[in-house]
């Protein structure tokens, strides 16, 4: 079987890529058990070297239709949809947030659905689509109430590719993901960047600034994490998903002050005197919108996990992750 | 000032303008009473003469960029919009729900926002954005599952309206509405197109069908409620709306046969000997995903009132609509 994975050059897209590469086989939308053949990667930023001849990298913009004939084709059983402008980037830019995050599922979602054979279509959302009073654990039947472009734009494309699953066009996972941490490599532009940037920093010997309060909670997934939801998104039969294609993932409810202090437990006080705390309004008033925890239990019966506490997590970064001195 | 009320051909559309235009005034969103001097009505249907030397008639397609060009200028300062592509429709053709339901009305938010004077625009939503498993009375905070595309697109519009307002852009009030009964004129492709023909065409002496089960639960708001709806949700302050720009539209909650037995008790029993129970699935599955009663608590504090019972909507229906033998 042939696969897609947009969004590619993003460090989630990388290490899905690296993980499908390592799976003897996967589920077709037919359920059977199929070899992977092919693996097309693209993104609009440059690629890495996957190091496997399977792996097909193509560079170049979503929202150009054109592209989209050169990514999908009638073998390609399963798409993976990871490509999306972040959300303080969305909210500062907002009409390159609508072309890249609605516009451009649109455009994949109608070619995939050109294709016929319904094939499986995995689309990560977020937090951000939440928002508003908010009870203390938000449930699977809380409203959607977005506080940013970026949440907007998910919350519209959770119901895209819902209504597209139920036409029978594609066969659609949306898969909400906690606020992933740590996240290795550089910060970014997403408003939640800091979330990793307070771990990976400061166990890198550099500084980092928080721009939340230590007592702001949050719902945090590891990358591993990440990458075993969608690929178990992916394995589940259709119908394991009943009401909703979409899911919230599992995640560890933990406060700022809390990961800092799961920090010094694991890696001494030298790395946390690297942290210091300056306020960012535009930051903390889209990251206090999210939830600080979910329900997990309709996750959890269909056998999605998360990680053990946060403890577990710095530690799995510092051996994996973080780049040896 | 100048109003744009787009779907001007429909029912409600021509009874919204009619009621615009007895109207001494309205409040701009400078929060200040204006007289209104034009009103410009569009639709892809014919126009009726209103017979009012302010009324402007531009028959055309929504999706069309260039008669956006003609509808709204710096003058324009509120905008109804009401056209759509109604939900059996919807559901028959995909595409062309999308590009009226969707596409026309992100063509219309563009063109708003580009006016730079942040206009109001009403957006008419409705119990179709619901479904799966639902509690008895939905709550402002129930999620959203649409199980049609029309629901879909409604819910994709909502989330436009509020991001739209949440960057100032425009100032958008969404009103979900209940389904209209008692509507007059003709069977349209509606799916809830029954819930007013049960009551219409046996008071005009002909046969009429009835596609679901008397034990079906409907929450329904009469035309007038609907359009003074429309009045109060433009009249109020944005601060009005808090946390969300979407409120849902109080309504009488009653079954099938409830309506039935309410016709019977206003006009008798021969009306009611006129209608018949043929199920249809098609049907069935769509009006059955809706909720038949929601809390109207945050709508009645904004002001927002609804019908007494179903018996004065008959009779009202019978004083102003039904066309006198």
């Amino acid at each position: 079987m042939k696969i897609l994975v947009t969004g590619g050059a993003g460090f989630l897209g990388q290490r899905l890529v690296r993980r499908l590469l390592t799976l003897e086989q996967l589920t077709d939308g037919q359920g059977r058990p199929q070899a992977i053949d092919q693996v097309v990667v693209t993104d609009r930023a440059p690629l890495p070297d996957f190091g496997d001849p399977r792996v097909q990298l193509v560079i170049g913009d979503l929202a150009d239709g054109a592209l989209l004939d050169r990514l999908l084709d009638a073998g390609t059983q399963s798409v993976f949809h990871l490509a999306a402008v972040v959300s303080s980037q969305a909210e500062a830019d907002f009409d390159l947030g609508m072309r890249v995050n609605l516009d451009g599922l649109r455009l994949l979602l109608n070619r995939c659905r050109k294709l016929k054979h319904c094939p499986k279509v995995l689309f990560t959302s977020s937090v951000a689509v939440y928002g508003g009073k908010l009870p203390a654990v938000v449930q699977d039947t809380t409203a959607l109430n977005p506080q940013s472009s970026y949440g907007a734009q998910k919350a519209i494309g959770e119901l895209l590719v819902n209504d597209y699953s139920r036409k029978g066009f594609i066969d659609g996972r949306v898969l909400r993901l906690p606020t992933i941490s740590v996240r290795p490599g550089k910060p970014n532009k997403a408003a939640s960047s800091f979330a990793s940037g307070i771990i990976r920093e400061p166990l890198k010997g550099e500084p980092a600034v928080c721009p939340v309060s230590p007592e702001l909670r949050l719902w945090l997934l590891s990358p591993q994490g990440a990458v075993e939801g969608l690929v178990r998104g992916h394995e589940l039969p259709a119908g394991a998903f009943q009401d909703s294609r979409t899911v919230n993932l599992p995640g560890l409810s933990v406060t700022v002050g809390e990961m800092v202090a799961a920090l010094g437990r694991v890696a001494g006080p030298e790395p946390v005197a690297r942290i210091t705390f300056s306020p960012d309004p535009a930051i903390e008033r889209i990251v206090q919108s999210w939830p600080g925890a979910w329900d997990t239990a309709r996750a959890a019966a269909m056998g999605f996990s998360g990680d053990p506490d946060f403890e577990a997590v710095i530690r799995s970064f510092m051996e994996h992750d973080l780049p040896k001195a």
